[in-house]
């Protein structure tokens, strides 16, 4: 993309409503508009970001053997009033009534839903096991919605169903959820840790949440440091082998690591004194196994092999994904602005043209641009008139892990510089080497 | 993906709710299950397709330089206190009372939310032309809702809206979307024939609808054969360049086509009278120029070259992407299922093994199913126990539009079978010539 053909309306005032550091930042790289509280628009920059995001959740769910779908926004209360949520879910559901008088919701989680759709469509155990997940928007009413998309209204979310025969079956969807989620915060620059939580208005005995650690978390954390050392990487798993799903579940579990709302000091003070951490954390995920919760009340069953009719077994997984652009900003970031980790940057890599109208620097940006292009990738061109440091600034704000910077006195030499956004540090080189370089450190993501 | 792993919950009976054919297809192929009047689940298949022709739409509105990002669901009534739309809108506009008591609306467009953005951005002549546009769920809440996903209640489209200087621009971005939008349905398989329609509530002097001639049409159409006979093809187009794209608009506004709204009965007798046809047309896109109707009143201003302040030109653009589904199939079926356009196919071939459980067709299938992804292309196996005859109608009903057949005794003399849906024909041939049949028929896709 060329800048000069872009719209990335970035702003130079910090936006005073915002609180905290992604919020700031989203703002002023012009990724968000606040249309009401708690309800955005997702500008071009904003909007790429969340597709990188959605796309990775989509690999992830599919490499697992889940089956995307796509419920709709609005739900009729009545299946609602079939579990009983309806009037237990209070003022956070946003509560509509159309031109005919129905009672409809804007759904804030799709239980109720899925199984629906379950118990239309599936009759015998032979079917199962069957995992179903969905990304779309949601709504719940908060009070006081804030810290922008980190705490929105309208927010994007992965949800996913698993239905089982047993409860042994179920249990493997959850240690195959716990795997799959934790490759999938990896690829996105994310260390999201595992902690057994409270299962709150979903219900159900078994719950981990996801959290990523952050001064501005809205959790606090316990844990063993232990579990920071921990790392995903490239391991090939089999999703259908229990037993090697349950080794990572265990691999990841272990060490200790609660929120404050299943904190037990006497296990924490178990841990060798110099692995005691406590710190904030921001909640990415969560998935939780509630047996025949939703499946009892809602004639959710299967025919088994002995010719009896059982209720499945049921779990439900979420990722906030629109959440997530806030909680990797505030992971990744310095006083300059974002910085974006590979696996979800916008843009590839930038180019800064020092000397636009210039011929050779003009030529040379050109030519750069359409070799990463040609190599797949996606790099963001600054073609405008913006002064040097103005066109930096805007890098820095915005945050693509890569710079390519051209300017006449290098490229007499034959140089270009290329630039980590996360270290600072420049090296001069080719604009062949600098090309193949980036190439190079996307092969690998 | 391997059928016995995927959720395709087929139905053997016509649902008696649905009239016309694509409503009966797409709930008979499990694609899509209604969740309220109007409002429905996208089963994995229909969402499959629903992904297919959004990536479409996406890639051919970036072609044109037009730039994506996400406006909410949801909107405050103020915004469209501005324009003066919320009285007019009507009992169509679905409006909500959140829990402060504030009012809020689906949106079931997106004029004055995309002009917000417009003016809290952009403040120079120099950052024009710009077009955004979005694929976002809409609501419009149907007084009858009917014909499944033709005629929804929650539907996707994809919107966009240019802002320019002059009449002249915006006359240019205006032929533009035509040029595109003649790309993008021809590529989705479909003709869709641009006519000279009524504004409606959008407003506004300069309007054509695109519409699929189908015999279940909402409306009744009049045109001059030779505007069947057009077609785009692979043509390269510079949409920078403003006669190129006259010339295409040209071309395919020239001959007569109006919907019965703005039929003149005068000029169709101009036509040769061989030429003369009526029909019934599937309304699947409009654009619109409508000048400064919201930029006015809304104050989405530009200071110009002289530093004049002056109001811009705007216009807005749709696809019905969900409604295409519908659209397609109505003009793509036979009496036994579906028959999806290669462009669209949610799976890209088919494979039925013949004899499930015999370890030459067992391995032969699995070969080639590997085969096939190795390639890049997205197969469905059928690897279940059902007769042949059931996976057959299946694969007929879903209408994927390669097959590849492998049983026992084709096997034994080293052959498999390839037929295509849309004639029925057969073909005997070696497993390698029918995997590069198939690859060589994307290839161009």
């Amino acid at each position: 993309m060329r800048l000069s053909r872009y719209f990335l309306p970035v702003l130079k005032e910090t936006p005073a409503e915002a609180q905290i550091v992604s919020h700031r930042y989203m703002l002023r790289a012009g990724m968000i508009k606040q249309q009401a509280a708690g309800i955005y628009s997702w500008l071009p920059l904003g909007y790429k970001v969340l597709r990188r995001i959605e796309q990775i959740v989509h690999e992830e769910q599919q490499r697992a053997g889940h089956i995307p779908l796509l419920m709709p926004t609005l739900q009729p209360a009545d299946l609602w009033r079939e579990s009983g949520r309806y009037d237990d879910y209070g003022e956070e559901m946003l509560r509509i009534t159309d031109r005919h008088e129905r009672d409809m919701l804007y759904g804030p989680t799709n239980e109720e839903m899925i199984t629906d759709i379950f118990r239309s469509h599936v009759e015998s155990y032979k079917q199962l096991p069957m995992t179903l997940y969905h990304i779309q928007w949601k709504f719940r009413d908060e009070v006081r919605p804030r810290f922008g998309v980190m705490r929105g209204r309208e927010f994007l979310m992965k949800d996913g169903y698993n239905f089982d025969l047993t409860y042994e079956d179920a249990m493997h969807a959850y240690n195959r959820h716990m795997v799959s989620y934790l490759r999938t915060y990896e690829r996105m620059g994310l260390q999201a840790i595992p902690m057994r939580a409270d299962s709150g208005p979903i219900g159900g005995d078994d719950t981990h949440e996801f959290l990523v650690l952050a001064s501005t978390g809205e959790s606090e954390v316990f844990y063993d440091s232990a579990i920071t050392d921990l790392k995903f990487g490239d391991r090939v798993v089999n999703y259908d082998d229990r037993a090697e799903c349950a080794a990572i579940v265990k691999e990841w579990t272990t060490p200790y690591a609660r929120t404050d709302e299943t904190h037990d000091v006497a296990l924490f003070h178990d841990i060798p004194v110099e692995r005691q951490k406590t710190s904030r954390g921001i909640e990415v995920g969560q998935i939780f196994y509630f047996g025949t919760k939703y499946s009892e009340p809602m004639g959710a069953t299967v025919v088994t092999a002995d010719g009896s009719r059982v209720p499945v077994h049921m779990g439900s997984h979420g990722i906030g994904v629109s959440r997530l652009l806030g909680a990797i900003i505030e992971a990744s970031h310095d006083d300059k602005g974002i910085i974006w980790p590979e696996g979800v940057t916008p843009f590839h890599c930038g180019i800064v043209n020092l000397k636009q109208g210039n011929g050779d620097t003009d030529a040379a940006c050109d030519a750069i641009y359409a070799a990463l292009k040609a190599k797949g990738l996606d790099p963001l061109y600054d073609d405008t008139d913006e002064r040097a440091g103005a066109k930096f600034a805007t890098q820095d704000l915005i945050g693509l892990p890569w710079r390519i910077t051209v300017g006449p006195r290098g490229l007499a030499n034959g140089k270009v510089e290329l630039t980590s956004r996360r270290t600072g540090e420049s090296e001069e080189m080719s604009a062949e080497a600098a090309i193949a370089r980036v190439a190079e450190i996307y092969a690998t993501i």
